[in-house]
């Protein structure tokens, strides 16, 4: 079961709610993060707690020092250890700063904020072996830095079809990210992503990164041309909840013979070998 | 007071709330439209539903045929005669269809929805005659005729600036929209906005089009280029709340001579004039 802490107590999230005069309902005023939570510790929470609350302050939602920030991260860490925390501590926890009731000059002065932890379907290896497909999208993400609640247009890109995880990001011929994960591609014997800024600094990204350095891969820091699809010798994600996933299709192109690569297997192995580093002591 | 009607039931709109599962707190998955209402009668109410309806289905919003349209439109109604009706029925009427829950390939299958009534600040004839300024970004709107609850990116434009009402999307030089309202030049005796498609189609922005058009007016629907901004004999935007409202500045572009114009002047009387022909019988 999920739970939630919200207005300074723990509930079952089923039973939360928000005023409908929060402008995170009425106008999109919301910024969030997911951790992934393993064996009751979460993972890189310091740097999930940063871009929380560099995502609020490009916002405009006034986080009043860093003691909102400084809340969440203690309610992170206590509802990890709870009783009632789904899967026994091997979850997600997602994190909502929302806007409050009043915007000032275009700032939000009296923000709200929550807690959800969830369960989710653990991925199977036969997955992780068969890949996802991506549908690309020519739109551009605007703000790829501010982790907002903003995703509509992003699902708009993928509805109704089947077999499709998710929208990738590619304006102007250029490949970014996906709706909900960092994105790579393999060619060559280089591991090619687009550069922060371009994208969001995924958490799973920079670990990935620094594994795949550190087991001797050449990284290449910029957007692939949308034509490398076609040419790659594998491709593949990184989320929190999907660690290093391949990617066998995008639209109609399909990447390589179709099927999962050595590279992100190699990867997903290294990332479940070395995970104790990156969880809260 | 603000009423609101929710979950079958007419509350305070300080008692209503929504869960925070919903995907409009989770994901921006959230339309709406906001109806003026005049002597609790609302303007045009035919053509808000019908935009309201085109913009959940454009989200993947599943409203089940027509019977959420047919409810809201009788809440509506309903609502304007309420003894509690704010300002006894002289105000604004938002009508928000949510994502609920769930995701199905891309839809959202079982909506939420709400009415929230409520009052605000009556316009004085000195702030028509004062005119309002707005901050031109080269950010795009992304489909401009789904009306969205995802306007963080948009308000993060105008936030801090003094004076400025809100933004004016220009991208590639081309002027659309604000974030809020429709908007017009006028130049060398002629009126001239964005058309529809590149903008939401404007409630409004039509009844004051068929004004003028009646008036003798020419009209030119295109996008007024960037640089004809400095060149316009006034400017002005309209809007369910606003009506029509002079533009005195766009940045650092002073409109004509920073005041308020005649033509906009003259089709907000004819407005005023004529409204009851747009009213709820």
């Amino acid at each position: 079961m999920s739970i939630c802490y919200i207005d300074g107590v723990w509930r079952p999230t089923a039973q939360c709610t928000l005023p409908v005069t929060d402008l995170v309902i009425q106008r999109g005023v919301g910024v969030f993060d997911s951790l992934r939570i393993y064996r009751r510790k979460a993972l890189a929470i310091t740097a999930h707690m940063k871009r929380l609350e560099g995502s609020a302050v490009s916002a405009g939602i006034m986080i009043d020092g860093k003691d909102i920030i400084k809340d969440m991260t203690r309610i992170v860490r206590e509802g990890a250890l709870r009783d009632d925390c789904p899967d026994e501590g091997d979850c997600i926890a997602k994190v909502y700063i929302t806007g409050g009731d009043s915007i000032d000059h275009g700032y939000f002065t009296n923000p709200r904020y929550f807690v959800i932890f969830e369960g989710g379907t653990k991925i199977l290896p036969e997955e992780y072996k068969k890949g996802v497909a991506l549908q690309p999208t020519s739109e551009r993400r605007p703000y790829p830095l501010v982790k907002s609640i903003n995703y509509l247009f992003g699902l708009m890109q993928g509805a109704g079809l089947d077999d499709v995880l998710e929208c990738l990001y590619c304006p102007d011929g250029l490949v970014m990210e996906t709706l909900r994960s960092s994105f790579f591609i393999c060619r060559d014997g280089k591991i090619i992503t687009a550069p922060i800024g371009s994208v969001l600094g995924g958490v799973t990204r920079s670990i990935v990164l620094e594994l795949a350095r550190e087991a001797g891969f050449t990284v290449e820091e910029r957007c692939p041309r949308v034509e490398e699809l076609a040419l790659a010798d594998e491709a593949f994600l990184t989320s929190s909840w999907k660690e290093v996933m391949p990617v066998v299709r995008v639209g109609e192109t399909v990447i390589a013979d179709g099927g999962s690569g050595p590279v992100a297997a190699h990867l997903q192995k290294l990332y479940r070998e070395n995970i104790d580093k990156w969880l809260d002591k």
